[in-house]
């Protein structure tokens, strides 16, 4: 039944997500007014630049004075990307009481509580599933069907690109450039991989699911961020020889407070090892998945596409359905209306494990003196393993040690780390890396 | 901020999950309230028995009358299970004007369309999302999140039970009687454990989300089920051999039109082989996985536990925050204002790949007879290994044949099993199962 009077729908941006939502509000059109109960009519895609080439895409739609069509909007896609004008636009149409799709996770994680208060001033709604993990509804979960639990813990791989690399590293033996080029031919990495590969991208994300799973503002530069170009083979390999593998985390969890230092959130991304039974290390290729433990709900996950014109756009046409019904009816959008205050901690409050190998002196005493300075620092020890180094049939004076600790805070694991740099007996630290998921 | 008087939301049933939702409601106080814009006051708890213990469950609460409790109700939670009276419990609470959120599967697949009818008719809303998957969000995100999509398939392995008895046979080479004993020492299996072992639960699952996949009518009676009573170990070994693993699948498909049989769509439920790639495949143990084929989304896979007390509450819970905003905001509910009609199809409509496993006479033409029976019929074969057998070293006269077919519909496929059956040189069909998720 079509009763109310056609919904305006502005889209600012005409690439690759961009003309997939317009070419999907074109190909669904019945089925969506039918769902909504009023028709969607696109009445416009704000660009830079008219004289692009955009194959598929309707030219007469094209339009540069984003600022009007905004200003005619029921509701405004936005899939420019970047800071600005992104970021005044959406301010513009929260403004104008447009509600707002954004899948702009840059802007989000930066700018996301002068937008979100905005929003909550002038009563409009903002919808941006499509931020975080392409396809994956993981947004509508974290907001709506777990808004009767408490998160815990969120591990999600939440970057295509690295997990491509680290997946192919892992499964071909091939190095970390050599990975990284092949993920440059294919497209899933850009010319300069920086965002990507330094896990820019994935700390933007987790300051995203972090506000939601624990409904608190978390500023990006908290996030503590570690990316992959460290990671080598030979990682790789001991990974595989103890059971594991090597992902790229996004991390967000309740720390608890100590006797001096209070409670609060770690957001954190990081290369770590993963067991192979759980559930994260099955993710292959350039997916991604996010897995959450809540009090009630236990472990769920969410995977699919984390990425691409298609995938997105469905994400993006699901906020739209949800938005364009409010319009029509009314009623409560998606925002929480509930903010706690959590602090966003240092990576020196986290509690992990590390994997460390070092190569040191083959000579009686070196193992105690190792296993002392984790001691010394309350760090114990799960396991450890001592290889003498051997070439041409001799022993070369040199033995491996690879070191599994248990639990303990990244400040006395860190601190490890330097003693042990600073022994004589150690001539080097080859890998250091953490342990998630046990 | 609170502005709204108290909401009252009467709880129908006080079992395993009935005790986890009150424990909740009332430990959680505090935040929901918060999150809804008002409080929600559980008004009671209606019971078939008071005299029986129920530990943790506020006895002041308890009450037989359940028809008054639902009078005085905003919004009721039914968790009692069964089909009366929680069915006539259901449609008094949506005259009265009360949202309901009920877990019930096996209600709402066999009078769904009549309580949603009902439910339209008052403006009342409706939420089951504890229905299939226990705690895993996957009614919201077919309702919601792909509104803007079009799913072309759905394959989920939704029964805790069945994923656990074939894990243990395939892990520890357990016979499907004896996993079988370990899963009801454990509590995962009852006593009789005909609805899990038969698959009549996750047949009533499959329903439930093949109409919301399709936005369609689903007659349970058209849901084609096997069970696995008659998976084998040997089955078990050779799925391993191929790098295959047998999961109970619950599957919701499109089915094309063809020259002379009108499109539809199946729904059917039956072990089948999976690669181990498969990400379904490594769903272990008790848990749960639905995989979502959409046309923009591409694959989606939702993972957890799909059972359990505090699991299934959370997704009860959940669904109060949304009925409970909606009481306080007004505005659109969950459900779909679209339905198609499509024609839940036969299993013989169905394209599939066969694994058949054949003792032959071990003589000179066989292997040919066998082949022409498959391509008189237009099945064609895609692989097949013959191994002749062989005891004390010498051959006994038979051999095994087998064979794996390319897709065919799956009354061609049956034909072929009923004339190999029929064959003098066939001594012995010893395993006949589909393959999916190639």
């Amino acid at each position: 039944m079509i009763e109310y009077r056609p919904l305006r729908v502005a889209l600012l941006g005409a690439g690759s997500v961009g003309a997939q939502v317009a070419r999907l509000l074109t190909e669904n059109k019945v089925e969506l007014a039918a769902r909504v109960g009023a028709e969607l009519e696109l009445v416009g895609i704000a660009v830079r630049d008219l004289s692009v080439e955009r194959p598929g895409v309707p030219a007469h739609l094209l339009t540069t004075d984003a600022e009007s069509l905004i200003l005619g909007a029921d509701i405004v896609i936005e899939v420019m990307g970047g800071i600005e004008p992104a970021r005044t636009y959406i301010l513009q149409a929260l403004t104008s009481g447009a509600d707002v799709i954004t899948a702009n996770k840059a802007l989000l994680a930066t700018h996301g509580p002068e937008i979100f208060d905005l929003a909550e001033q002038v009563g409009a709604q903002l919808y941006f599933e499509a931020s975080v993990g392409g396809a994956i509804p993981i947004i509508r979960p974290l907001r709506e069907s777990l808004a009767g639990d408490k998160v815990n813990r969120i591990m999600g791989i939440v970057n295509g690109t690295t997990n491509y690399i680290l997946d192919r590293m892992n499964s071909t033996g091939a190095s970390f450039e050599s990975a990284l080029q092949e993920a440059q031919d294919l497209g899933y990495a850009e010319a300069d991989p920086t965002a990507d590969i330094e896990a820019y991208d994935a700390a933007q994300k987790a300051a995203i699911l972090a506000s939601l799973a624990f409904h608190t503002e978390v500023p990006l530069e908290k996030v503590y961020r570690e990316g992959i170009t460290k990671i080598t083979q030979a990682q790789m390999e001991a990974a595989r020889r103890d059971g594991l593998v090597i992902k790229l985390l996004a991390i967000c969890e309740k720390i608890a407070a100590t006797e001096t230092e209070p409670e609060g959130i770690s957001v954190r991304v990081y290369p770590a090892l993963i067991p192979l039974e759980h559930p994260l290390a099955s993710v292959r290729g350039a997916f991604n998945a996010v897995f959450v433990e809540a009090e009630a709900a236990g472990q769920l996950m969410f995977y699919g596409a984390g990425a691409g014109g298609t995938q997105t756009a469905s994400a993006i046409l699901g906020d739209l359905v949800s938005a364009a019904k409010r319009h029509v009816a009314g009623g409560p959008g998606l925002a929480d209306s509930v903010h706690a205050e959590f602090e966003t901690l240092g990576i020196d409050r986290v509690f992990t494990q590390y994997q460390i190998t070092i190569e040191v002196t083959d000579q009686p005493g070196v193992l105690a003196q190792v296993a002392n300075i984790f001691s010394a620092h309350g760090v114990s020890i799960e396991t450890v393993e001592q290889m003498a180094r051997v070439r041409d049939g001799k022993r070369t004076g040199t033995a491996t040690l690879e070191v599994g600790t248990h639990r303990a805070t990244d400040a006395a694991l860190s601190t490890v780390v330097e003693v042990l740099r600073a022994t004589d007996a150690v001539e080097e630290i080859t890998s250091v890396i953490r342990v998630e998921g046990v």
